[in-house]
């Protein structure tokens, strides 16, 4: 046998040097950006560049280009796009991030967008459809038959977080009442099988989920074997209305690769996929990195200015006027502060530490609610923990500022209002800690959206209020 | 055919009825726990809850098992633990966190750790061995065949971010010289095939791995046909060495289920698995958030107070760390401040903007830079255009609170310090929200541990010095 090379290889070097490549040669590229696009070019230096980042670009997996695509800058993204290989784009388009599926959508035709489309499954127009022009979206259904139009409508119905959203109609269905000999020949004439089948659905003949014959069961059977007796019933299926994050967080429990989708009457519909459910759970939790960094969405690094603007300005302003609030809290003592400066600069340490350690209980327990590991029936056992932690805290670390204070100021008040004040603020935010994403849950609200912005203005205003307060009852 | 009810069921509402039910129970038996123990029960009512709970825990998959016994305060998870169906002990460990882990081996003695881990594969072995008393690893280690000690040897020699520590050894080879009928009928004489097998490692006989043959085609293909001729050699392959993020990353790129691990010669030496896979997807992201606020470790809900502190204590003395410093860059302007105590109200408004911005720049940086999107080559370009976003919310929200400033404090002066410093410390957010995640990157480090920590560090000193120094020289 010749050994071929694969042609596409994960070996991170390669990737990395066709990136960097990739880069330099779009850049050199982009001044004669309009004789690339009429496809004349008269210098053979710029021919020779435009024939490299070619091959480059066709050699690589649609995943792949979606990266490529994803780091370029707005102008060089879309002439890199110009000049992939057509037959794929449709791939690329899928696994692009929206912002940037955006800006390539914008650069075609509304021929060249049918023909990227034209070859996709129903689940994938689906999820293109939102971003594609009407006209395109009206005539790429025109061309479908009556069943895959139903179920691109049908995938269009359900919202962005249910499994309907995501389900795919390839599943191959089979009778109980056969053999395993009968089930492999039905599968050869099959010319291929749909991605990532693992198991094999058994349906009665109104099409109601009897069972999954997994495909490590049917190669190591008995030809003779009937279905129903080889076959599993112990089945791990969804309905298109549940929830899709509780679902992959079903596929990583039970370690699956595809399950069925049922109606309320155990109907088959669909199925969905382990590939899928990975970026679910990606997404997921980059969601919530974005979220407690106060970033609206995803963004595209090279967006225009005014883009990434209109994505940061809200938490920005959510901040600004918790400061505000914070500030007016200060400006209440001013006289006490007029009267010891140091306050000023003790001040912020008592906020700071109050946030931190607010948002390590917080982010432990939004974890703890998104893994299901936490009953809120036990939040005032875990109150309970947080304060003697909160106190632990206060107390070792509240008296080493305080020493500090003592040692700058050379004051014995001013270094035991700083322990006293560390530790309440602590205690505080032990207490918002636990309350905060405990009542956001109970109320049905996402506990990691917010979460931390609330517990930093708690603990800022309160650690002010508590510090100046004291220093101001005791040492005036 | 009769319809069995599935034994496990993807139901939220039943999973949080059991869980709210198994916590009710166990803490109604935790007081007469030493009955439980010793299996004597005089009360008819405790042997009815006792009845109860051992019933759910039975029919628990170790998945959820799991995440009961997580969601557990200490004692009634030992509890618990003890009343579950001692054969499935191997696989709750492995599912459990390290923390929860450590306190259920804790629990048992010798003989009954070696029950529970007698019927484990080498690789997961492999992964509890490092929980477990010496001795039992070492009884453990003797009883098994040289081929099988051999594999757990190799898996515990590989770092716990390398593909060797997550492979398995179950793969499936066959030689490229037979028919797919000779395969079909080979792996008809396993008795089940590994989890996950949705492909079959074609090697030659020195073990070289010569292509994959995936099961989708084996099963479409005519039974007359060489391997060699339907097999793919289009292989994405891993090396034991190779970080396993980036696996991960591969397999959901390439929309994987399983890969063959090789060694420098192409030699197969094992497979890994997409649930893995999805573990470390989890890992990643869940590990990315608990840096983000400054937690070490997952941390057990109900860990003894001790232990949470010791979790938590490194990042709130980095934090009190810099919270001094920023103290000591006001303690300068002390008599600025008494001068004009207004400065005290405002500062924390002008450091608290620089934090929140600068977050956003840094975690929209170390996302790409996870994803492999941004090149490091384009930090000139990419500091540009967050400078002009930087410049933009400076005039915009610089403006407006200079505008408040104005209004409270009646002094024009102010209100300019106010928008000028806003925008000098978004223009230094920017500029370190660029560089502290890009130079780490360089230099090798993991730009998600610690950025935040750095950029708030930088925005608070840098906010206040950029504050009271143009408040002290413009205004004084």
């Amino acid at each position: 046998m010749v050994e071929k090379e694969p042609d596409f290889q994960i070996s991170e070097e390669r990737n990395e040097w066709d990136m960097e490549r990739i880069h330099v040669l779009a850049e050199r590229l982009l001044p004669i950006y309009a004789d690339v696009a009429s496809g004349q070019m008269d210098d053979p230096k710029s021919q020779r560049y435009l024939n490299e980042l070619i091959g480059i670009l066709h050699e690589l997996h649609p995943a792949d280009m979606a990266t490529v695509l994803e780091s370029l800058p707005q102008q060089e993204r879309v002439m890199v796009w110009r000049l992939a290989e057509p037959d794929e784009d449709g791939e690329v388009l899928l696994e692009v991030s929206d912002v940037v599926r955006e800006t390539l959508i914008e650069s075609m035709g509304q021929q060249e967008l049918l023909a990227a489309i034209e070859d996709l499954d129903a689940d994938e127009l689906a999820e293109l459809a939102p971003d594609l022009p009407k006209e395109v979206v009206h005539e790429v259904l025109e061309s479908l038959n009556a069943e895959e139009r139903a179920q691109v409508v049908s995938a269009l119905s359900y919202e962005e977080d249910e499994v309907g959203n995501l389900m795919d109609f390839e599943q191959v269905s089979i009778r109980a009442d056969v053999t395993c000999e009968v089930v492999l020949r039905y599968l050869r004439r099959f010319e291929s099988l749909p991605d990532h089948t693992d198991k094999i659905f058994v349906v009665d003949d109104d099409d109601i989920l009897q069972g999954v014959l997994p495909i490590r069961t049917l190669l190591v059977s008995d030809p003779e074997e009937w279905v129903h007796d080889v076959m599993s019933t112990d089945v791990v299926r969804f309905r298109p209305e549940d929830n899709i994050e509780e679902a992959a967080s079903a596929f990583e429990r039970y370690d699956l690769v595809t399950a069925p989708v049922v109606d309320a009457n155990k109907k088959l519909i669909g199925r969905i996929t382990v590939d899928e459910m990975l970026d679910v759970i990606r997404e997921e939790s980059e969601a919530d990195l974005l979220n407690m960094a106060g970033l609206k969405e995803e963004e595209d690094l090279f967006a225009p200015v005014i883009d990434s603007f209109k994505n940061r300005w809200m938490w920005l302003v959510i901040n600004l006027f918790t400061a505000f609030v914070a500030s007016r809290v200060i400006g209440v003592f001013e006289n006490s502060i007029a009267q010891i400066v140091a306050l000023a600069a003790l001040m912020p340490i008592v906020a700071g530490i109050g946030g931190n350690s607010g948002n390590q209980t917080t982010t432990m327990i939004v974890r703890s609610l998104a893994m299901g590991q936490l009953n809120l029936s036990q939040w005032g056992r875990l109150l309970r923990k947080e304060l003697a932690v909160a106190l632990m805290n206060g107390l070792i670390w509240g008296s080493a500022m305080g020493a500090v204070a003592y040692w700058l100021y050379g004051s014995m008040g001013i270094g035991l209002v700083m322990v006293a004040a560390m530790t309440l603020n602590l205690l505080l935010a032990a207490t918002m800690g636990v309350l905060i994403p405990v009542v956001m849950e109970r109320f049905g609200r996402d506990p990691a959206v917010g979460s931390s912005v609330l517990i930093t203005a708690v603990t800022d205003s309160g650690g002010f209020l508590i510090f100046l307060g004291l220093a101001t009852v005791f040492l005036l």
